[in-house]
């Protein structure tokens, strides 16, 4: 199922400025039960896009109805919005009235494996550095050749996910997910003003960390730092939290503590 | 007028890779009296720059049936031309068979105005500094937000184009064009390892200038030392090439040999 702009059609202008330069935002949200989780974090993460990149962005009333309209007939799935200056004429420069184009695309949710959430996952050490453009940084922007080239780098059954470093050997995030690490009870997750994009659920799993009393530090993480962290687990919307079994020759048994993190963020979920 | 695939329709599925992930590259290149300028050359870097990121590249023949067909019903005009991965599951990696999507859309050839290239343009110094990918530097690929960013810096009245730096204030080129200095009777050009795009029309001005017993340095060149060169121009498959006139308050009067090398790719065309 695909809206765009609120039509049920599967095409977009070839002219669009989402395909000619990546001139746009995108989420990924999942949809249980005909319900979207964490909406408003969502929404609020988009519009923080949009406005990074000077896009207007649609009306929530807008969006909640388009979304709710595809949870109605399929009460659960996944749903991925996209968000571009819309059309223009040739060039770089943004028009000087913008016409959004919103796209939103409605897919069956992932089936991750169970083992995934209890014995953990094998990471890949991506080769590719992520670049540094603090322009960019944290936004869930439409530019992700980066992604793509690094999820190239390995076949589908070897490991779940790659984790990608910048130029200077620190860990940012993984190619769909973010990055935490365990460490004397404390939490640390990279700092994303260089590169890296911001999810919903690190943002979620920093508050949960701060209402059960657990400090999370936000700053720049070099992996060998990681690799002597006690445990490490990576989070997005769609697979929430998966421990990590082995990067990089290291390898770790899914502690007590990655559970709990899990467990705070359905608690929250269930009180939101 | 647009094909996409072969077909004249105006629309791409809105699931394509193109949009989803800016994942594919383009060319933009003059019709001019039904002849598409420099095609040979411009083909070959199109399937150099699918070659980068592992698209398959489509093949010249069916590419020039396109182009010629358009420029029969629009005898002088520009055409670009998009290749995407295509449609794919959602999801980074890229899929196992690829059936790439390609769009070639005429317009217009831009009316530059004639003291561009007798007087020379001011160019505006970007704030924005590119990022450094190793990955993707050279390729013309759909991952565009910096040029946007960096066009939305000035208004159209202001500067006929902006320069682009690196983060250690190295040139690189302008949002839609490669710049070149001419110091000594010599000329040099940025290095593009490392960011940038390495446009036809700097290709064709490296070999017109080796024609011509002119050497022509490929190397990382530094702000200052661009704004010590004796001239300064900026040169694309459109706009041909521009003296530059003003950057970061030192101006140039246009000297000789920035015609000369018009000329040069001027009577390159003409036998080409």
């Amino acid at each position: 199922m695909i809206f765009v702009n609120g039509v049920a059609q599967s095409v977009i202008p070839a002219d669009d400025r989402g395909v000619a330069y990546g001139d746009g935002v995108f989420r990924t949200l999942p949809v249980r039960d005909r319900q979207a989780s964490h909406w408003s974090r969502h929404y609020a993460k988009l519009a923080h896009d949009c406005a990074r990149l000077r896009i207007p962005a649609p009306e929530e009333a807008t969006l909640a109805a388009e979304v709710a309209a595809i949870a109605r007939s399929e009460p659960d799935c996944a749903i991925k919005i996209i968000i571009t200056r819309g059309r223009a004429a040739r060039g770089y420069m943004p028009p000087c009235v913008t016409e959004p184009t919103r796209i939103l695309a409605s897919f069956p949710f992932p089936a991750y494996p169970r083992e995934h959430y209890e014995r953990g996952v094998r990471l890949h050490l991506c080769q590719l550095r992520l670049a540094s453009q603090p322009a960019l940084a944290g936004v869930k922007h439409l530019n992700r050749l980066e992604n793509v080239l690094a999820r190239a780098e390995w076949g589908e059954a070897d490991y779940a996910e790659g984790m990608l470093l910048d130029g200077e050997d620190n860990v940012i995030c993984g190619t769909m997910s973010n990055l935490f690490v365990v460490e004397s009870g404390g939490l640390a997750t990279p700092d994303l003003t260089r590169c890296g994009v911001a999810g919903v659920t690190r943002d979620r799993i920093i508050a949960a960390a701060a209402r059960h009393g657990v400090a999370c530090r936000v700053e720049r993480i070099a992996l060998e730092r990681v690799l002597r962290a006690e445990q490490v687990f990576v989070a997005n919307s769609l697979i929430g939290v998966w421990p990590v079994q082995y990067l990089a020759g290291r390898t770790w048994q899914p502690g007590e503590i990655i559970h709990r993190i899990g467990q705070w963020l359905d608690e929250a979920e269930a009180r939101s």
